[in-house]
């Protein structure tokens, strides 16, 4: 028995924010002290290093759960099952359903009877629960689907990466700029035919690294301080991802027994260019390799980073022939990669 | 290779608040109209159909990790297990962190991992993940761990069900007098030893059920409609968890091949003690039998319903023989049973 991704979706959210959109934000420093450069030079600075040109908003009338609800129909469309059949729908996000202008986040009842929900499926054996896990969220359900299938407990999940980050960001803060909204979906099934999950590899680093990414206060110190918003110390992250994730892959890579010559693309969490480019030369570097070119296809420029949807929606549109330059045949190996709050590291190896 | 519960741990918050403590209240209809009825009858009343004579509340200072830490804490030292050895921290909850008097959950990073940063573990393969699943939470994490064990990707797994309802309830509506705090965690994990869970059934039923519990605004019209609460169709769960708790218990029964004269007690979730007490007499109706004095230990009269914290302390309470009348030996079998928003309902018969 393999174990393998048979239809994917997504949803990109219609709303266009472009860098110059920001160019009228009024950009603190973490102490409230005003940024002495220019907004122009703030984001040509920031298109530099995350290569983001434009992200993208879910529109004001569409929650997590809505849009995650888009691509998961879209998902089971393209695997051709009765949704009926769906023995879990797990679906990883980290802030709820977040009304747009509102600050408390809905979570009751979960996201995944949401989606459920609209999806009318009425059989009670499929299992919905929502997954916290960071970033690196879609890639640790699909895990989790591998588990449930090997123990016998599941046949085919529906597993979902959905977030609206625009409604948790301050927007005093640079950061701010990264963040995007989206949703990803795939069904995971058992299936007699070649290919499919070949190895996995996750870690949770806490005893320094817990807080990289956390629930803070705006910069602006007028703000109430009881509404947080998503925060992050960016430096230490991009440290701790370039000496973790290339060795989670490395491991995941050996696991697997599949060559490094045999990769064909990796699809790495949408985080920031830089660091997805130093994280790859960095990987090739431990087998004594140079970066391959066109290995990593990128979707961070048009969609910013959207969380636990980034890498579900890059490979929905790899699949479907939507990245330029990029494609994949039957028996090609690629790389699932992730990086985030938790501070959560994964990977999955996997043959098409 | 059996599956076990190798040590429990739990925490009673220290606040105790009695029934009395809710004269004072304002309680409204759900249309904002004010209750006629003096509140003494409301309580009276209210304690007639729920055993709810008082429930428990964190200290102000504390937060849903924090509780969960000492009763993770209790139960690793009851497992006589290095933490450092744990292959996951499974933490079920349905709210997140809720400070005293704020309106927003802090999810970021998940309580899972807060939990792992408290408790010191260095160990990156100890993977931490939060598991939203309504009040069944914990007997689901426990069936997550269960599939982690048999897909051999996992020895021992820690599964903490903690929650401060507390925080979350509208105090306009009657139905604030169940809610609770508490933790309760499980070391779970792979043993050579006789016994162990010897089956499980899980459910989720959303297609008219979805909504049954779910986050709505304050009964008094006059609060910010921004500001949501934990709500309830109370008369409709009811008859939901009536016609389906029975029933997924009797098939967990059957297929672990136990006969219900074997069955030496039912720990159920602690939702309403009337509603249990129903339960348990449809189930052994089931089976044409009457329901056997002492089956079905209580902790709802002095602890209220703490949501998925309610059936991890319940177990712990008993195996240190804390619940007066109620003992378990080596070789009794019991069940856990929950039911609660998703709606989910589960079940896992176990072998002590």
């Amino acid at each position: 028995m393999n174990i393998k991704i048979t239809g994917s979706g997504s949803y990109i959210p219609t709303e266009i924010v472009t860098n110059n959109d920001f160019t009228k934000h009024i950009f603190l420093n973490d102490d409230g002290s005003p940024f002495l450069l220019p907004n122009e030079v703030i984001t040509e600075k920031f298109y530099d290093i995350t290569g983001i040109e434009e992200r993208r908003y879910a529109s004001d009338d569409l929650t997590t759960s809505d849009i995650a609800t888009i691509a998961a129909r879209r998902a089971i469309e393209a695997a051709n099952i009765d949704a009926e059949t769906l023995d879990y729908i797990i679906f990883a996000h980290n802030f709820g359903d977040v009304k747009k202008g509102a600050i408390q986040a809905d979570l009751l009842p979960t996201l995944a009877t949401r989606v459920k929900y609209n999806l009318r499926i009425k059989n009670p054996s499929c299992v919905c629960y929502d997954m916290l896990f960071g970033c690196p969220g879609w890639v640790e359900g699909v895990i989790q689907a591998q588990a449930f299938i090997k123990a016998g407990m599941a046949k085919k999940c529906l597993v979902i990466g959905a977030e609206t980050l625009s409604r948790v960001v301050d927007m005093h803060d640079r950061d701010s700029m990264i963040y995007s909204d989206g949703a990803g979906a795939t069904v995971i099934e058992a299936t007699e035919e070649e290919g499919g999950i070949l190895a996995h590899e996750t870690a949770t680093f806490t005893y320094d690294e817990a807080y990289y990414l956390f629930f803070g206060n705006s910069f602006n110190k007028d703000h109430d301080p009881d509404v947080r918003y998503i925060k992050m110390h960016g430096r230490k992250i991009y440290e701790f991802a370039l000496s973790n994730v290339p060795k989670a892959m490395k491991s995941c890579l050996d696991k697997s027994g599949i060559g490094i010559d045999q990769v064909k693309k990796i699809l790495i969490h949408q985080a920031n260019e830089k660091m997805d480019e130093a994280i790859i030369n960095r990987f090739y570097k431990l087998f004594g390799q140079a970066t391959p070119e066109g290995i990593m296809p990128m979707s961070i420029h048009k969609l910013g980073n959207s969380s636990v949807a980034t890498v579900p929606t890059l490979y929905d549109l790899l699949v479907k022939g939507e990245l330029e330059n990029h494609s994949l045949n039957k028996g090609d190996v690629i790389i699932f990669a992730s990086v985030g709050a938790g501070m959560n590291v994964n990977a999955i190896v996997y043959k098409i």
